[in-house]
């Protein structure tokens, strides 16, 4: 029986109650139900320092950074959940991107995934701005499905904690993790 | 021995002495010489009507639309010569990219890679604009090696034809056939 | 009495009953009833050739290349029904832009404004492409209202022959027009 | 006598001996000497904290944040040094953008103009996601002329304290602010 592919789940909000969050929270629940062969890790960003190349001391990361890096180091593949702030990718998310990528970049070759929930279209247009970041730093995305909720349409999606509460959603949540694993195995050479 | 691998070369330009052009000459010649496993087709996409979706009638394209899709829907891969105009992509290219987008989609799946050259930074703000296309109309692109010209440098890259007559150039270009069929053979699952 | 600021509207759609087709004919309509001050004359890009510049003969265009880059010559601003077709804007647009920024460019700081309607997001991707576009054929784009309507969500926006009949979106249509007129005349210095 | 243009210049990146920061000091010499009639205000963003909503308390921002918002509030246009770091702009100056874009948005209305130095293209995919943030954020941008870099072309540009010391590329930076300029007061409706 072949090890479970491992996922680091990001999310590029930092409010405790982002419904970008509760994403990777299911994806790390139906990995534990529904989608088989894959772990989801949530992995935080919240304590990296914003990029200054100033802090990186005779070829050494500040800690919270090299703790990062070995996170993304260890998956196979990623998952983000990437808010929308002002028509591009959340500061907190970029920031970590980043760090990631300073010599010897750690994403390198990694399939990935995006999700999104926010209001109008969703936080679709991050999606285009992060692949075009994942051009330069190697990393592979699945084209489809693709995932962009309207979080403020009724009935409710999420609960005040943001957690995910709608099945139907939840659907589409778990065909993206089977599309990522199916890619990972694929680039892994292992189907 | 493995049948080589069918890449079909397009070309955004439709001036008859184009670099652009020229690169996908330059690639035929690279696969018949150097570089071994691969075969490369010139694809015409200067016949094609623009885009009118009123010209399928009962479900049957214009014949030079019809005839542009097989040849797609037989390609292993897809080279892009990807001039830039006006910071995106050429109208030639695009009309063929949506022509073959029609339902049902021919490019679906498909490995692809990018090359351009041009004033300035070679043509590379093309590159961002066919890579979200990419998206939606399921092209997987190779990140690396990225290919992007500028072709007014002296010592002239190309001759009065259009075709390229520098060595150096020629080798990064044999780097984009190499990374697409290594991409190819690793989405078709042999290697 | 001031004279009126002649705006070109023009559509990236030319199947007959595009919807986005109607969204300048309903801004025509607008701009003798409604808006005051403007005119909106429609400008058909079909007949242009595919962009090749070899059609260029002794600095002359094609004739119809001719008509088109004229039209936009006379123009106080620009109108773009801007379809969007696999995440940008559709061939047809891009290759009246490319036209158009021929030396002499004939856009070259003119206000404008987009409007879309479609599917899903209603088009908004291939806003972002013609807004960079239009950094280099130096265009004025208007930052808000932004308009992108998805027409297939009841109730019909639009009849059988693409004609906007939803009171609703013709008011958005109009804030979009007098946006468009007052950042015409605030950069013309007349406001 | 008209009072000077205020302009705020904000460096997206936190090194000591960023060149981009150099470029902003040297606007601010040219303000002092060859460019009449402006003001250029260095303002850093180092101090504000990674974007997370919930340090608004009771509708108050952080002070670091407070106060810069202040600073914008205040300029009559922005000149942005945006580094490209993964071919978008840094994390940092997303951040900045961000706690601006927060209501009431301080950005909204305001010319802008963006400058860059970097390898290869000079930062210049930094611009265009810039760009298609300030659409959202309401702020208008000077088309022309642009500014991209290559810093690291001999012969040297800067200093090792990140000093603009090339008198060629200096020019170029003056007639960035002479655009900014007249753009400034063409939207103000005093040209």
């Amino acid at each position: 029986m072949a090890a479970p592919i491992k996922i680091v789940g990001i999310s590029g909000s930092l409010r405790k109650a982002s419904n970008n969050s509760g994403l990777i929270r299911s994806a790390i629940e139906l990995s534990k139900t529904v989608v088989e062969g894959v772990e989801v890790e949530y992995v935080d960003i919240s304590n990296l320092p914003l990029l200054n190349t100033d802090l990186e001391k005779e070829g050494t990361f500040p800690a919270e950074v090299e703790a990062f890096r070995q996170k993304i180091v260890g998956a196979d593949s990623i998952l983000f959940a990437s808010p929308e702030n002002n028509y591009s990718l959340s500061a907190p998310l970029k920031n970590a991107l980043d760090w990631g990528s300073r010599p010897p970049n750690v994403w390198g070759g990694k399939p990935a995934a995006i999700v999104s929930v926010g209001g109008g279209h969703g936080g679709v247009k991050s999606h285009y701005h992060l692949r075009q970041i994942g051009v330069f730093i190697d990393l592979h995305f699945i084209n489809k499905p693709e995932f962009f909720l309207n979080g403020f349409l009724p009935p409710a999606k999420f609960n005040s904690n943001g957690d995910l509460i709608d099945e139907e959603v939840k659907d589409k949540l778990k065909h993206i993790l089977l599309s990522l694993k199916a890619f990972t195995l694929q680039l892994q050479g292992k189907i």
